[in-house]
């Protein structure tokens, strides 16, 4: 009966836009701190038990870079489970839940979302072995958080305190007397007097316990587990409406760490550190007379703000968001006409980091693609060919060692090269100083997928 | 004694950045209509007079762009006066005028700024044929335009209305009371109650009576049209404080037409038309809850804007202002802050309009530029040379006819081709769609002024 964790990444967490992207989520980005946010649920739970021992329920799309982003940190390729669907949180959980038990079937497992601000650790790790011993005995155990506002978003948790009512200073897991998941703000209002706490979303619980729970509460969810044809006709749905609200197993440990979930604008600038006109701002701002606004600039660009209070400024590479720090969730309207639209803002960046370095995307057009491409020291792209694709190479800065078919060839600024449709090629940066090159791509098709890799430094060799 | 008409386009005009630029400045932008400003001003004064009695001082600078922009409206190439220093009105209109007197000496010369919005025409053309009779009396006639704020930014004239007090019904030009230059709001308030008007900055006057005027009131400005060592050792110095605060020649037309100086975001938001929400948007915006803003994208970038109130948001390639609508001028603040850290963005766009096409510099280093290049149908640069850097070109759509030297390439997308140092060469689109090209330089010296022109369609042979 070992302890195993899980971390729930599939989510697209677009409320960030424009720095997240349909197709480079939040989790992937270093929102505060030096790590992205799946590297700091990976290290947080790596205090807890071994990193072989942590899962990731990920989309196909994401699950390069949350490899990238987490082998040195230990985490096993294999941990890396792919949902069949994008279905909420039940669906997945109950995916990777199984698949977790055909390596332990006793397994006890701490689910975690990915998009979590947890503060301290040694609080965090401290309740968790409160909630594992919980959930030795059956139960389904989430961490419950004292209420900052009266908010719409959250489950609230009422406790069973026993027959005297008294106060939680001795933390245990406590039975729950009622969870209203999302109420009204008059209702949570209530709730919030009446003592009641937020479901966090993290948990523990044994496999088993929770398997048998969906198999009561949402069985449509556990049969569709034997047929990926009925996964993905199943109807989304959130654990906590599936199965939290109606299980007589829920446990709470009132959680002694500082939480935020980092859904929106406005709650990352409420956990980043505030200068004293409460703005947040980076290098690439330029500012006078603003108040209580974050506002983040971007290479190569410039913001420059004048006399704004309770704003949020985000620019980015391609597209720059303006929105007063109470409305940033409305950015979801805007998404879904930009997704109507196919603005290629909603689903990518023009810049992609690549464990060699990065690309950006400079113009595309009907047959060809300008990218400008960096090339970080010592580093090499796959040995690689394209079929639908030539490529012509030259070199702005540095010195390109260039594999193209059996010849070596090297090449320093301003000199190019050919790449024709088929040929095996590798690019490569022999030297300590970066390499940088515009590569114009030619052909009917120039998708990133068209790319047959043959040897792989970073052992991508599928997409 | 002919009329003859004066634009002043030397300002910087920096307070609509960042479109505006130091090198890019307003006069030369379509800010309304489908005119640049200067082709505005430019077209209403053919209204009055052949455009072969158009002058306009500039400086270096803008000396090009200027003449592309007016030469299709009839502009003389020789009626291009260039400042010998930035000093101000006074000297600029010093030394047009006594270059104007050299070809007519009995000239009358309506002077006129470049960046005032005026309308209708027909209504200035009456203002300005009485304007110009006054002038013949040896009158230094300028027009008052009503008040609409107790601005401090303006000229205030208050005028003789004659023995018995009277409306101004029938127009004609009117003894000065008093001049009150750039008055603080309070007094400005006094003066409006008062009667008084706004001086407009469009003067008419005979070009002896001015020049008479200047040596009497500001001796140092004339003395200084006979030594370019002396002009730039002036300090700057306006007409109005110069001469038109003391003259005893001033007469005032009030105006008939409507009149705004185009100073600022917010004047810029007063004059353009508005949706119901009072907001003035362009098709790069995608909006949510805004009210009363001017919001403004760019091409290839997307703004996102929620919840907004009284604000501009005014997008480039390479810098976006966030500013509330009464801040703007404080532009000038964070524009010093650029220029000492030598921010491009102070200076000028990435992309630069030419009349053959466009050019954008995608990426600057040591020794390399590189440019994408967008030549229009049936157009060709000038047969030119670089002494101090070699280019490579790549065809990305669209064909190129090149002139090497002696012989001639066509090339098509995907191709490319070396130009070395020194070798005479030239750029054509021989098709009906765009050329476009990417162009990597390579270089000790990679400035724009690098240039030999041989042979140019549009009559640049100097820069």
């Amino acid at each position: 009966m070992a302890k195993q964790a899980l971390i729930l990444a599939g989510g697209a967490g677009t409320r960030l836009w424009p720095i997240s992207r349909a197709l480079y989520p939040k989790q992937l980005l270093k929102l505060f701190g030096n790590k992205t946010l799946i590297q700091h649920t990976f290290s947080r739970l790596k205090k807890i038990l071994p990193p072989q021992n942590i899962f990731i329920i990920t989309n196909p799309t994401f699950k390069e870079d949350v490899f990238l982003q987490l082998k040195d940190l230990g985490l096993v390729k294999e941990n890396i489970l792919i949902e069949p669907a994008q279905k909420n949180t039940a669906p997945a959980i109950a995916f990777a839940t199984q698949k977790i038990m055909e390596k332990d079937k006793e397994a006890i497992i701490l689910t975690s979302p990915v998009d979590h601000f947890i503060k301290p650790d040694s609080e965090f790790i401290k309740d968790a072995k409160i909630a594992f011993r919980s959930a030795t005995k059956n139960f389904l155990v989430t961490f419950g958080i004292k209420p900052t506002s009266a908010s719409s978003e959250y489950g609230y948790i009422g406790l069973k305190l026993g027959r005297a009512e008294r106060p939680i200073k001795k933390i245990s897991a406590f039975e729950v007397k009622r969870f209203t998941e999302k109420p009204d703000p008059q209702e949570a209002q209530q709730l919030i007097s009446e003592g009641y706490l937020w479901n966090s979303g993290t948990f523990v619980w044994k496999g088993k316990t929770i398997m048998a729970e969906i198999k009561k509460y949402i069985p449509r969810v556990y049969r569709a587990l034997k047929s990926p044809r009925l996964f993905n006709k199943l109807n989304p749905v959130s654990i906590d409406r599936g199965v939290l609200e109606f299980s007589k197993k829920v446990r709470i440990v009132p959680a002694t760490f500082e939480w935020q979930d980092i859904g929106s604008w406005k709650t990352l600038y409420q956990i980043l550190p505030k200068n004293s006109a409460r703005n947040i701002l980076n290098e690439k701002v330029l500012e006078l007379d603003c108040h209580n606004c974050l506002i983040q600039g971007t290479q190569n660009r410039l913001v420059a703000a004048i006399g704004l209070d309770n704003l949020v400024v985000v620019d980015t590479e391609d597209a720059v968001l303006v929105s007063h720090l109470d409305k940033t969730h409305q950015i979801k309207g805007l998404l879904e006409k930009m997704k109507l639209n196919n603005a290629p803002q909603y689903l990518k960046h023009p810049t992609v980091s690549r464990p060699w370095g990065s690309y950006t995307v400079i113009e595309e057009g009907d047959n060809f693609k300008v990218k400008k491409v960096l090339v970080k020291p010592k580093e090499k792209l796959s040995l690689q060919l394209h079929n639908k694709r030539s490529e012509h190479w030259v070199v702005l800065k540095g010195m390109a060692k260039v594999e193209l078919d059996k010849s070596t060839i090297y090449l320093s600024a301003h000199q190019s090269i050919d790449i024709p449709i088929g040929i095996k090629h590798r690019l490569e940066n022999p030297n300590k100083d970066f390499l940088e090159i515009i590569e114009v791509q030619s052909g009917k098709y120039l998708g990133e997928d068209d790319i047959t890799r043959i040897k792989d430094k970073y052992q991508r060799l599928e997409i």
